[in-house]
Formats: C-alpha cells, sequence, structure tokens
C-alpha cells in the first residue's frame, strides 16, 4: 500500500526535495494535502501536479485564487482554516516544513493525530518541546527530524535503547567566522556572515550558523527529541560538514552519520522509515575527501552556545525567548541597523529580562513568543548604531 | 536470567578481555564452559575463579594436570573430544577465540547447536565461510563478529534490510608501509613489519597488516558474514584507525563506527547483544584528535589486498588456499627464510596451482589446509635466500 504523504510547507526548499523525491518513487506514497504559505500559483501547480485532494494556502487573500486555479480538478482548495485538516487528514506521514512559528498549531494538530510527523521545521521543538513531545506519547505520534544533525543522530540511534546511550554529538561547520577574531567578528558585514561554506541557505539561518546560534537552537531540539540532558549533548566543530552528527555509547563505541550536503537524503530517510530508499545525492568518497578535522567549540567567541545552553537548562519559555529574541536580531543585523556582535547581546539581554514560566499549551508559546519580539525589537531600535 | 557464555579459546587475549567484561557485570553473565589449546594450569584458574562447569584443554598430554589442578571442585576436567560440548553444550553465548583452523570444528558444532557464536576466529569465514553461514540459517544460529572491523559494520547495519545497504567500507591503517615504497618493502625486515603503528597485536597479525593480507582475509569475512558480492565491499586506508568501518546505504547515507583500538568495545557488543554494557575502554575526543585521515588502497604495493580479493571471487577453495599459504609465507619471514616480498608471491603461486572445487564438509577444509600448507612449505624452502 502506498504511504501517504501531507507536505506542509509545499512551495519551499524542503517540500520540493520532498516533491523531487516523491515523484522518483510513485509506486511508494501518494500526496494528499499539500499546503504554502502565500504562494498560490506554485501550490496548485503541485496539486494539480500530485493529483494532491487538499491544497491550503495559509494567506487568506490567495485562497479564491488558488480555488480558480484548481477549478475542475478533484482538488479542494481552502484558507487557514484548513491547515489543521492538511496536517491531521488522512496522512499517515506530514512532512513539516512551514517556516517559523506558523507551524506550530498544525504540527500540534498533526501529533494530536497520532501522525508520524517529519520535522524540518525548528521552532516547533524549540520553543514548544515539552509539548511536543508530550504529545506524542499520549498520541502515539513518532517525530522524525528531518534536519541533517538531528536525522543523522536519530539514524545513530536506529533501534538503540536510551540507557545503552552516553551522549549526543552535534557537529557544527564553525560557520564563516570560525577562524575569525572577536574584533573581526564584532565589525562583521551581512555579506560576510551569510558566506557558508558548506551548505547553500537562507539569509537567516546563514547569519545562524555564522554566530553558531543554529547549533545552540539544534542542541534544544535534541534535548526535546532524544530525551538527555544538556550535559550529554556536546557540540564538535567540524569545518567539512560530512560527519552530520555522532552517538556515544557506554561501552565506549561512537557510531557516525556521514553523507554529502544534500538535504534529500535525510528527507528520503524519513519518506522511506524504518526503511529506507534510493536518493540521486551525491556519494561520499572518503580517499577524495582526504581528510576530515575536528576542534573543540570555542565559547569564548560564539556566545550563542553558551545562552541556548543556559536557555536548555533553564527550561520553561526560555528556549521560546531565545528563538524570538535571535529571530529579531538577526533581522537587526541584516538590515544593516545592529552589528553582528549585537545579535547574542539582544539574545542574552532578552533572556536576562524574561519570565521563563513553562507554556500550557501552543497559544501560550505563540503569546511568549510575540511579546519577546516585541521586547526585541525595541531593543535592537536602542542598539541602532 | 544469567546469559550462560562458553569461551573458546579463554587463555588467549580476546579470552582475558571477555573474562575481564564478565567479572566486571556478574549479575549478567554466568560461564558455563571455558577451553584452551595446552596452558592447564591458567584454564585451571580460570575455571576456579567463574565457577565454570567444564574446563577442556585441547591437549591431551595436558588433560591429567588440568584433572589434578580442577580435583575438588565442581569443574569437570575434560580432553579435546569434549571441545565440541563445550562449544555445543548449555552456553546461550559461545565466544569462539580459538586461534588458527583448531576452531573450525567447535565453532560449526556451536552453529549446528543453534547457539550464538561471537566470532573472533578469523578463519571459520575465510576457509569455511560458505559452509559456515548455510549451517547458520539452517540451524538459526546467530553470528556476531568480535574483530573490530565486521563488528563496526555490524553495528551499523543494525536493524537494516539488506535491500537498502549499497556497499560496505573495511578501514585499514595501512600498517607500518604505509608509505614505503616497493623496494623498501622488499627488503623489510620481520622487526619492521611487526611494528604496527595503532594495535598492539601478535607478530602474525602485525605482518599480516604490514602486507595488508589482514585486510584482504576480512574483506572475504565480510562478504560472507554480510552477503555482499565483492565489487560491493571496498577498502579504505585511514591510518588513524579511529574509524573502524563504515556502510554506506542507497540513500547516500554513510554509518561509520568510530572507537579507541580496545577489543573490549568489540567483545561487550556481542555479549549484550542485541543491548549495549558498560566497558572501561578509553573514550575517543574527536577535538583531541583533531584529523582523520583516508586514502585509497594502493594494490601495486600491497598485492595482497588483489589476490584475496581474486579468492573470494574464485570462490570454493580458493580463499582456503590463500589463509594456509599466507601462514606458511609469514612464518617462513619471521624466521628469516625469506623475503617480505615473497609473501604475497608465495601465496599468489598457491593460488594459481590450486583446485578450488569448494569442501562440502569442515573436515574437506582441513584436508585442503593441510594439503596447501605441504605445498606452500615446500615453495618457501625453495625460495630461501
Amino acid at each position: 500500500m502506498k504511504r501517504k504523504i501531507a507536505i506542509l510547507g509545499a512551495t519551499g526548499s524542503i517540500g520540493k526535495s520532498t516533491l523531487d523525491l516523491i515523484e522518483r518513487s510513485p509506486e511508494r506514497f501518494e500526496i494528499v494535502a499539500v499546503t504554502a504559505a502565500t504562494n498560490s500559483e506554485a501550490l496548485a501547480d503541485i496539486a494539480r501536479r500530485t493529483g494532491a485532494r487538499l491544497a491550503v494556502v495559509a494567506d487568506e487573500s490567495r485562497v479564491s485564487d488558488l480555488e480558480e486555479r484548481l477549478s475542475g480538478t478533484r482538488c479542494r482548495a481552502a484558507g487557514p482554516d484548513a491547515l489543521n485538516e492538511a496536517a491531521a487528514g488522512e496522512a499517515d506521514l506530514v512532512i513539516a516544513a512551514i517556516v517559523g512559528c506558523a507551524g506550530l498549531m498544525p504540527v500540534m494538530a498533526a501529533v494530536e493525530a497520532g501522525r508520524t510527523v517529519a520535522l524540518a521545521n525548528k521552532e516547533a521543538l524549540v520553543t514548544a518541546g515539552e509539548l511536543m513531545t508530550e504529545a506524542a506519547t499520549r498520541h502515539g505520534a513518532t517525530l522524525l527530524p528531518i534536519d541533517s544533525e538531528h536525522n543523522a543522530i536519530f539514524q545513530c540511534l536506529a533501534g538503540s535503547r536510551k540507557a545503552d546511550v552516553s551522549r549526543l554529538i552535534l557537529t557544527a561547520s564553525g560557520g564563516p567566522f570560525r577562524t575569525a577574531s572577536s574584533d573581526e567578528m564584532r565589525i562583521a558585514t551581512p555579506a560576510q556572515a551569510v558566506a557558508h561554506p558548506n551548505w547553500s541557505m537562507g539569509a537567516k539561518i546563514s547569519v545562524d550558523s555564522a554566530t553558531c546560534m543554529n547549533k545552540g537552537l539544534e542542541l534544544i531540539e535534541a534535548h526535546y527529541l532524544f530525551g538527555l540532558p544538556s550535559e550529554r549533548i556536546d557540540i564538535l566543530i567540524h569545518p567539512q560538514s560530512v560527519v552530520h552528527s555522532l552517538v556515544e555509547y557506554i561501552d565506549g563505541s561512537v557510531l557516525a552519520q556521514l553523507g554529502s550536503p544534500d538535504m534529500r537524503i535525510a528527507i528520503a530517510y524519513a519518506l522511506a522509515w524504518p526503511e529506507r530508499m534510493a536518493t540521486p545525492a551525491e556519494r561520499i568518497d572518503l580517499a577524495a575527501i582526504a581528510r576530515l578535522d575536528f576542534e573543540a567549540p570555542d565559547v569564548e567567541r560564539f556566545p550563542a552556545l553558551r545562552i541556548a545552553r543556559e536557555a536548555l537548562e533553564a527550561g520553561g519559555a526560555a528556549p521560546i525567548v531565545v528563538n524570538a529574541a535571535n529571530e529579531v536580531a538577526v533581522a537587526a543585523f541584516l538590515a544593516g541597523a545592529i552589528r553582528f556582535s549585537d545579535i547574542a547581546a539582544t539574545v542574552a539581554e532578552a533572556l536576562d529580562q524574561a519570565d521563563f514560566a513553562a507554556p500550557s499549551s501552543i497559544a501560550e508559546v505563540l503569546e511568549v513568543d510575540r511579546s519577546v519580539r516585541r521586547r526585541a525589537e525595541a531593543a535592537t531600535k536602542a542598539m541602532c548604531h
């Protein structure tokens, strides 16, 4: 029987990679629902091409355009009210690739419906990790990570008892400023910061890689996904980004997952799990790569690592604060309003001022997120140079 | 319930490491039988210490000494006739660590009794791979490899379907002559050849590492253990011996197992499988190791790699020929009778002259082994410089 797939965020890069893989293995998959934020034209094309039965555009003003484009097809066009239906409907596997906190509600709907949810959306676990994982346990949902580091750890854990794991090791490229001095980093420009050495990514996540906040957020995600405490999750700088992450076991064995920088490997793992499926991703050739380097992270030059770990250890709403303040600060940096070193300072300040009471629902998560953003926006404006 | 363990070859290095681990976890294991080739004194000590109920010495002339040393204990002392009983008796898990072809019969007895057999004995699969694996399938026995490379692959395969695996990658340190020229290698002395850079090992296996024949034999073992054809098993030179081997999957993912050079990690994996158990093995610190190198193997300078692969592809008795001729040639080299480069030449010549008819029993394997040895001994004598 074909596995039924819903793609939340079908027009983005994860959505496109997912479609690419599914279209190579039409005998294994059937796409039942697709969603997009605003791009009703691309969404309608995807819905027609895949035969999806439900297409949802989150932007209310694009619904009538979507309806028009899908008229005469078997596919129902719908607006934001149907997002949860797309997530929790008939799909066996939900690819959760909506960017930002807009993805929280539909992801939770899929989890509460007991679905298998492939998470490309970092926010789901960073801001609502405890709510999501508790709901997954309660409703028998399975969370499969499809960012490369957590997918690597998931692969290295396959079939293991938690009691047998001693440590998770998240690798980090170290970003464009791995060897830069603190002085150089303070005055780094947006153009310098977005020049990621190994992966081609959007500006926001490239800056997160330059500050190492991406790794701090991944540390938080790893805690919620795999249930290990902060002190048993390490970060290891590995400039070539060939080893995507590692797991150390109590016997001293370390398992590592390696691969080329192609998101389709992790997406394919989620699509086919617990089996695997072929992908066109380039194979790594270690003899040609010749050399892999590793070094300890420098929390002095990359304070984001320390800040994220503090937020994880504080728990409650602290990770929401870090995520929201960081997004605001990165946007201000990209707009030329604050310096590179102000990004971490903004997040640290937000964390100092925050109340960490744990949210008890996604609505509360979103409320904390909004209030932190407002305060952080004010703070970055006050900083403007 | 405690897992019942038999250790075939209890007085050797694998046997000692196994005892060390078991004595650290007495609540999980019970040793029921132990064997040794000749050292009745050490064997009696082990039997008394562990409370084993059967102790077998393979050397008939040591049986009465063993009986004397164990008189007044609950442990029965026995000679070579009881080797199969030690292997196929009440143990749940048989640690097969008898050196050389002497281990074939008891390993086969354990397999035919449907036991889980942890193989430290290379010969079992190199010389009788097809017989062993067929018998394992027929009798529901499980073969767990405890040499570091195959154990690494076993760990990287955990829970996978064979159809999902695209390639096995055996790592090799490259040995002491990794960067030596063919001219330097031709006149290499035994002292130079046994200086293995990473592992502390016996002279024979150290020379095998210097010629890379150890990796050739491991290639053959890997084929029988994991059922992949020669062209899907690669060899990769990795001088630091931190990555013990890798598995490439059809999606482009590569899983690797890493660890310190401590046999207890692989032995513990077999003892606790499918769970794990703590070991005192040193943890690896990749930031301290800093760098891992990889390069393609050079089959011109290391013809043993080519010869072993040819034997694997020829099948039948060819791997027995390689194993036996190599042992004779290494002994002649260590005795100063032939040159380093004559080792591979001796094996190649033996292979040229051999009849590859597949043996249909362990007795036939042993017969081929003996006749190849006789011829190889004559050949190395004729070579003497």
